[in-house]
């Protein structure tokens, strides 16, 4: 898609009399653009993101560029993705209102998205590689997701909405298409933008590219990924993707949105939450300094599991216009107990899922092109090769063997195991 | 969706004309349209059909009402399954040439298709009640499948045409909306137009209504086939959707067609040719004069999935451009020796798949609104409530208990058992 003939990519001088033209805007900030503070502030891989600041208060303009800000111009990628940013956080903030930022103007057109200013907010990410308790965290994150992925689900309402939403995201290629390329295909085999700490983990990083059985576990997920269209993800629900304050949590950028498997969203938070998890030895100062946040992060692990489950279940109980499941053919006893059994199989299935996609998140992390904080920001490599070590340990397990692990607990009595066995 | 303003129902009168100024088709059937002859030959639920003949040819003009036939007109339902109809018939040529009629006109205001009569086919639901035997089915049915449904998966392509068509289709919500209700929902509570033959099977019906294994079991079906977006369907593909001749097969009527899961095309077959299975007692002169005839049925259920297992195993194999399960991943010995393995799974789900559908198309032909010739022509209520009683047994066991089926084989010697078990 080309960019539109109107589209140009903002700065300080077009931004000030562009904003102060929307009495939105004008209303929150504040007159006289000339005095407004403007920074571009984006750290991120994708776009450009300004915080203007004005006498009243401030807003955030997030702008798509016409391609890959983490690799430059030579990776085109369409401005479209703004429109389906919006959309989605539309219907996150209709489903999960209070956990999105409020918006307060869109421009297709310009890939512009003028939204809330969060503050004292910080991107979660950098909190964990501080060391910050978020206590709010798991119960906000499993109740987005649990709002947003069962209510644009056809558990929840009917087929015509929800094909409405699968119609309308399903052109949001080319960042699926990300996904697809950098999750679950790159980080098996030699693609030139992998990168991963050398030599140290060359052993590892030459010995997945040769794992036959996690390929094929790892194209299967692909192939779920691409065609099991359960619900609206957000498509990119990491922790640099989730700002918040220890009372206040909102999920931002779903650019990524698609209507896809909701084990994907839930294993992005878990998979990322043992990132945190493996990285935390790379910034404690003394052995066994985080050894209290690094249970914390495990608990956050099976937390959000069990608090996402039990809101899902509990919505879905609630539910009365599904139209799968029609909840008349289950109304007597013997059919609300066959249910109950049926949730309890649907919710397995989407653990088996959630514990896989996990897996895939953390590899692609430390093998493929796209890096997180919590490790990078471990200077020196041998203690950081360290930590991806043992991440790269659990999560090939995850994705390989992960459907038979029994629970969460499980699962982090692993990465308790793996953290202590591995040097 | 209302009907566009030019639209009008055809007639002998209107169709000459019209047929008349389109070159192609005046080529078909030679000049001097008042001189042709126009029968109006819709036997199906939904649509007119009429074969209009010249002296240099034949055409068949098949065009939507804006209700549904088979109820009236207090059915509305969207001529834009047109559309569809025409779209998958295309896609289908490209695929699967030869195999389905050719297209001589669409006129989407209309609703109106224009396409190849084929003589002497008929439909083959016909056949098996007349007892004909077509060797060429099997092979024609497995391949018309294999290339339709692998080729628009993601194993065949990338993802972006395969988004193109599910973004397509999804608009098609009416006609699946048909489906979602009348073999996953209405079967199995008191829906106004679902009848049996009574009181005969009123047992039955009945226990089918409490049955909250079989209901649950449904329900789940019912959640696949909305959210599994694995290939582009036919959507519809029972016996009175194929034409056919001892030499030559076709497949018409796709206009149910959407991205979904392949087993339901395959389930449609199965189901289908079991029906006609459990019909023959029926249509017997003599006990046991359909005996071999019963066989060949069961010879064909094998068939259809043996054949169908190969082909879309060996497309698969020799497929180089899908994006699910990228073959460069598994170029060598080992990756190879994965990918037989990884086939073989996804194959042994398509087989519960189709066998779990099946079951289901059979009931809903039975205890539902829409029945089947097969048994609709028997006219004693008790023969015919004996050979559906029959049809029931095995249908309900295929749905609950049929992922514990080994192979075909074990599913027609159920039917064997039950045929002669049953009285």
């Amino acid at each position: 898609m080309s960019p539109s003939a109107t589209y140009r990519p903002m700065d300080d001088a077009s931004l000030r009399p562009y904003l102060g033209a929307i009495p939105a805007v004008l209303d929150l900030l504040g007159a006289e653009p000339d005095r407004w503070r403007v920074r571009e502030v984006g750290d991120g891989n994708l776009n450009l993101v300004f915080i203007v600041e004005g006498a009243e208060g401030a807003v955030v303009v997030k702008q798509a560029l016409p391609y890959v800000r983490l690799v430059g111009e030579s990776w085109p990628l369409p401005l479209e993705r703004s429109h389906y940013e919006h959309r989605a956080l539309c219907e996150q903030a209709k489903l999960a209102p209070g956990l999105v930022p409020d918006i307060y103007h869109f421009d297709r057109d310009l890939a512009l998205i003028v939204m809330e200013f969060l503050s004292p907010h910080i991107i979660m990410r950098k909190g964990l590689v501080r060391g910050i308790e978020y206590p709010r965290f798991a119960e906000d994150i499993a109740e987005f997701m649990a709002r947003t992925l069962f209510g644009t689900s056809v558990l929840a309402g009917a087929a015509a909405p929800y094909k409405a939403l699968v119609a309308g995201f399903a052109p949001n290629v080319a960042l699926c298409r990300i996904t697809e390329d950098l999750v679950f295909t790159d980080p098996y085999r030699e693609a030139p933008l992998n990168r991963w700490t050398s030599p140290q983990l060359d052993d590892l990083a030459l010995s997945f590219r040769r794992d036959a059985p996690l390929k094929r576990a790892a194209q299967a997920r692909k192939f779920q990924f691409m065609t099991e269209a359960q619900a609206l993800l957000h498509g990119d629900l990491h922790t640099g993707s989730v700002m918040l304050t220890p009372t206040n949590t909102r999920i931002i950028d779903p650019e990524f949105a698609f209507v896809g498997p909701i084990g994907f969203d839930v294993g992005a938070v878990l998979g990322n939450l043992m990132l945190a998890y493996f990285a935390q030895s790379g910034h404690e100062t003394t052995a066994g300094a985080r050894d209290g946040y690094r249970e914390w992060l495990l608990t956050q692990v099976t937390q959000v599991w069990r608090r996402f489950e039990q809101r899902f279940v509990d919505l879905w109980r609630q539910a009365s216009a599904g139209e799968a499941y029609v909840a008349a053919l289950f109304a007597d006893a013997a059919g609300q107990a066959e249910m109950a059994l049926e949730r309890g199989r649907f919710m397995r299935r989407l653990f088996e899922d959630s514990v896989a996609f996990a897996g895939l998140k953390m590899i692609r992390r430390v093998l493929g092109l796209a890096h997180v904080e919590d490790l990078e920001s471990i200077t020196d490599p041998n203690l950081r090769a360290r930590c991806e070590r043992r991440a790269l340990t659990l999560a090939r397990e995850l994705v390989v063997n992960g459907t038979a692990l029994s629970s969460m607990a499980e699962l982090t009595a692993m990465a308790r195991n793996i953290e202590q066995e591995i040097a």
